[in-house]
């Protein structure tokens, strides 16, 4: 009615119907959201269409070195990008600042995207997430992504279960820590399971002499995948015994964020997981913090492309059996791209 | 050139040129390719990039009543579609034949669409097709899905991990077999864990009289999720103790392919696998059968919409604390679409 007085000509009462409007608007609580969304284990031709309609919709993307770049480019280009990749050392804190940054944005009325690697609910913290939204009333969605170990196991051709094998498969996270991995072992060699360990490659070495002492045999197969779903995909299988000293010959490590140019020295926390750039040098960095975020908030969109490093997921899948690893072994040449 | 030598007239130097290219073409094997893609877990948003660009590619599709109506939708139009579900009752011999029917078909030179429910690699069976295709030097992809625990945590706003109180996360598939569960229980009542059983509807009193028995609390937090991901999703969670009556009370029922119109008779096997139509009344069905191909192929395409029932998955989540369900619970309304 407005544009219609307009091109009548009657330009007062247009006026006043036009105060009358804005005035309505702004008594009106401005409403944002936020959506949580899993990118997959690393290519992009793994996000679903709901996370690729979320990316294009968000007005702001808080993301971390887990997301790889071929996924971050098909974000709404004029999005705002905020990096808040974790360090290992401060890793408790981060985490409930994250969560009070997606509330404040979403409290300004922003379209909030908080992308993650692999599924929010996969070793993901996305939880944690959701549970400070909740109780501040904050709407939002929580859309599945390809997990690292559904990934990895489609692209190097072994399946989690399998009828005659594993009638049960098993995801725990195996960080190393003070030289140990602190998993219920017992439970990880039960027969008939297949179990993917996220964030293992750093603690192999542990990993399998922990299993063999609680009862695997120590030909009981196994596998380690880097890079997993990417280009650069490497699969190497052998025996609890002898796979830690090929994988250390292979000279396999977990993907991490090669921004070394810029932050002087990159610190990882084994496969999986990268722990971002140490921050050792940070006035080399382009380093945004917002007020009450006191971890480094780093514009990575600002870095050169060559300098972003390797993404992608790695993990190790110890088998029940060495038939269900066999395709692997067999046919990866046939099953990769 | 053979266009062009048409166009100028030179009609007989252009068909023997068009007859040499058909001579050479002939003598160049056929080499069909298969793959085997999942679809998610029901709501045609989750399918990946890549799984939709096989889709729109093959020439043949092999689907089952896991494959919901709105991905089905998405194949190549006119790709030719052989439904292969199956029935409880026959459950091991039409994998097999699943298995021959995807080697004949590529060995035909056809690009051949395996699509699932979910993931190939977790109770999808396909380490078991890919076995056979490697065996028989088959090229294959293998897509990954978004499997139903996936699907229906992030849905359901249940996190499977939570770094407070479940460090693991175990799929296992609960049938009911002359009324009990075979499964690992002392395995799946270990604390830190969040437990997903797939199939779990039916047998849902005797799972939780298991987990009790074998030493959870009775008060130990239980979710279970009907049609999984579709506008139709149902969540109820309680306690091991109250849950199985309360479902019952809501009645839950696995989803089910429901053309009873034609079929006569519906057979399913609890939760999340639908066993497809009974064959009692074979002669109402358009029943394609290949030769060697022994159980019932289906033409559910030419089924109209209304007949073909209700799809999604349903799975049962044990939780490994009552915090880790609570957002479930509170913000169910806000999670969803």
């Amino acid at each position: 009615p407005i544009a219609e007085q307009m091109l009548a000509g009657r330009e007062q009462e247009a006026e006043a119907h036009l105060q009358q409007a804005l005035d309505a608007a702004a008594g009106q609580p401005v409403r944002g959201e936020v959506y949580l969304v899993g990118a997959g284990p690393g290519d992009p031709d793994l996000l679903t269409f709901r996370a690729l309609r979320l990316m294009q919709k968000a007005d702001v993307v808080l993301y971390d070195n887990l997301v790889s770049e071929g996924v971050m480019a098909l974000v709404r280009r004029d999005a705002e990008r905020i990096y808040v990749g974790k360090r290992r050392s401060h890793h408790t804190l981060p985490q409930q600042e994250i969560n009070s940054l997606l509330v404040k944005l979403a409290q300004e009325g922003k379209r909030v995207l908080r992308i993650k690697g692999g599924d929010p609910f996969i070793f993901g913290r996305g939880g944690e997430e959701i549970a400070t939204l909740a109780g501040q009333g904050i709407p939002f969605q929580v859309v599945p992504g390809i997990s690292a170990a559904n990934g990895v196991a489609s692209y190097a051709g072994i399946p989690l279960t399998h009828r005659d094998y594993a009638q049960a498969v098993t995801f725990v996270a195996g960080h190393l820590k003070d030289g140990s991995v602190d998993l219920d072992w017992p439970a990880l060699v039960r027969p008939g399971q297949t179990v993917v360990i996220y964030m293992g490659l750093e603690g192999l070495p542990e990993i399998c002499r922990q299993l063999i002492a609680h009862g695997l045999p120590a030909h009981h197969p196994i596998a380690v995948v880097q890079q997993g779903t990417t280009a650069s995909q490497r699969v190497l299988s052998g025996t609890l015994q002898d796979l830690p000293a090929a994988v250390a010959a292979a000279g396999f490590r977990a993907p991490q964020i090669a921004i070394h140019k810029v932050a002087g020295k990159v610190t990882h926390d084994g496969a999986g997981r990268v722990a971002g750039a140490s921050l050792s040098e940070p006035e080399t960095l382009t380093v945004v913090r917002p007020p009450a975020i006191k971890y480094a908030v780093l514009a990575v969109g600002t870095l050169p492309p060559e300098e972003r490093g390797h993404f992608g997921c790695a993990v190790v899948v110890v088998a029940t059996s060495a038939p269900a690893l066999a395709p692997a072994r067999d046919v990866l040449e046939t099953s990769l791209r």
